[in-house]
């Protein structure tokens, strides 16, 4: 499309070209209401029917059965990393966390502010968070065990998840809810901050199992509890509308034109495996993370100086393709190929990368 | 417009027309960084313009000097329900809470169920909340006085504010935000949830005064205190991008279109004196607040019967003017006749009033 860039961008980052121009085209007026999507009621049966299809197709894609509940909150995953342990883990009692980076170290941190007993069973901290912990021991009587399916900074992911038996998983999944299908059965607790694979920022997506309800204490604020949003189908208050509309049509999308979850799967190993042929082809780009950790979704890598990356940033700019500076906090590059960056981005990231090294060898 | 209607939905609510069309236009390129508002990082040059213009029109349209900060967070009114005990209602200490409503009691729940002292130390409950309480007797040692300073449901605003003396006045100003101008110095804290007055749902506007943020506990969750979105400039995690965008439009269109608070409340004045004439010169619409405690924002009416109320709001609606209903928990009518409802819409419903009123009176 006539002056859009190819966006790389981490979070909030490229959506469905598609999805933007439907959006576009009934804004002013949302399925005949007379009314722009931001000003109906939530209450409205127009709002009523893209919450009840995002929930439909959340279900659908992640083939969750009865047992699980789907809303919609806010404050991202960062609220979730409080909310979490305030709702799931009873005084008393512990559990468990990995430690892949800094989001695992936020949702840590924010257990242990409240005084809840965390026991931190493997972290990757030794080698700067490159890989992914193996052959984890959890602990028996654990509440839950917590992980964070993918490090958008490290650019590391779980390939497979860990057998925690009968212990709830929990998972950030911020960074790739919806880009593979998986079994949705030991998870106690998913959630993701919509503005990376699911829309734009601003709602977030938790999915809890009916058997974590019951260890929600009574006298928690109303607002900072599981159970109020279940109770309501996400609208104790008024929710986040926009961005839930963006997400249903997201997932739209990606059921009816990417085909589901397999399909999406596919194509983003396809991307992800360009990408790092590209890195290991040549000594010029190295990737950061260990290649049985290496995410599908944020693919970091170092060229040979600070000042080369910061001129393969701007040159990539240049050519229309952003987003590609890594994490402020790890600097290096960094490409984020969420389910909505096309193929088409990635082979002329490719191709920008191959000319890149050629030139500056 | 072509197929819009006049739109007066209690929130989400209208939104200036010029503001939609521009979120439009501009809505696959946003201010020619290739992407769409949603698609750039929120630490981005062209989100920081949009979060500091919209922090600069908030400081200069509320004339607030440099000891408020100005914040954006989620999750509503709400939210702020829990987080103002929370962080400003030390233990020892109680507040004061005048109860004039529907969001009045949950604010004051919202607090006991932390289990903070609070005195209600006025309420209009014995006349279902129809009027605002005078000549109210203040705690010398209160930590904060709250009132609301509009009740969307009974349809009653503060014409004035109350003199607290040293007492820091916090106000949920969710429906009447920038509708007028007031003194901001006896205010400790100031909040609205945007779906009203400002933009669209999913960004809360919070404006604290320095010395209030000393009272913050220190081991508060990092997304419950008020220190963090301060110390941040609301970015500490990613903010409600779009929703923060489009109040920065909407902003920009009350000062340089509508030409401030003052200019504002003279015309919403004028929008607010058509409709009350409209009720009062008939024995047909009966007003529910009484009339020294009238809302600008938000006008109540009654019909002789239910049935008569029913077939008002259809048939306005079919006269393409919607939102009409009066809340579920209260029944009747209720036009909600915000800063961004123009005048001719105002004028429309009042000229089918006279006419409904005449046929079925």
């Amino acid at each position: 499309m006539k002056g859009r860039i190819y966006n790389f961008n981490p979070g909030p980052a490229a959506l469905p070209s598609a999805v933007l121009e439907e959006i576009q085209a009934e804004f002013l007026n949302f399925k005949g209401s007379g009314m722009s999507v931001t000003e109906v009621s939530h209450r409205s049966r127009w709002f009523d029917e893209v919450v009840e299809d995002a929930i439909v197709r959340v279900r659908r894609l992640l083939q969750l059965d009865d047992s699980f509940h789907v809303v919609f909150l806010q404050g991202g995953a960062s609220l979730q990393f409080c909310m979490i342990p305030m709702n799931l883990l009873p005084d008393g009692l512990s559990a468990d966390y990995v430690n892949t980076g800094t989001w695992a170290t936020k949702a840590i941190k924010e257990a242990q502010i409240q005084g809840k007993t965390v026991r931190v069973v493997a972290s990757s901290e030794d080698k700067g968070f490159s890989y992914i912990p193996k052959g984890i021991s959890f602990s028996p009587s654990a509440a839950y065990v917590h992980i964070t399916s993918n490090n958008t900074i490290k650019g590391t992911q779980w390939a497979s998840f860990p057998d925690t038996g009968e212990i709830p998983l929990i998972s950030d999944m911020s960074s790739d809810i919806m880009s593979r299908p998986f079994d949705p059965s030991p998870f106690g607790l998913i959630y993701a901050g919509a503005q990376k694979n699911l829309g734009p920022a601003g709602a977030t997506l938790v999915i809890v199992r009916q058997d974590l309800l019951e260890r929600v204490p009574e006298h928690l604020p109303t607002m900072l509890k599981y159970t109020t949003f279940v109770a309501k189908n996400s609208m104790f208050n008024t929710p986040p509308c926009f961005a839930i509309y963006t997400i249903q049509l997201v997932l739209k999308w990606l059921e009816e034109t990417m085909g589901g979850l397999e399909e999406m799967d596919r194509l983003n190993r396809r991307k992800a495996d360009l990408l790092y042929r590209a890195i290991d082809e040549t000594a010029f780009y190295n990737g950061t993370a260990e290649k049985d950790s290496r995410s599908l979704m944020n693919v970091t890598f170092r060229l040979p100086s600070e000042e080369l990356e910061k001129k393969f940033v701007q040159q990539a700019l240049d050519n229309g393709m952003g987003g590609l500076k890594g994490h402020r906090s790890v600097g290096g590059c960094r490409a984020s190929i969420y389910n909505s960056v096309p193929l088409e981005a990635v082979q002329a990231l490719v191709n920008f990368m191959e000319d890149f090294a050629k030139k500056n060898g």
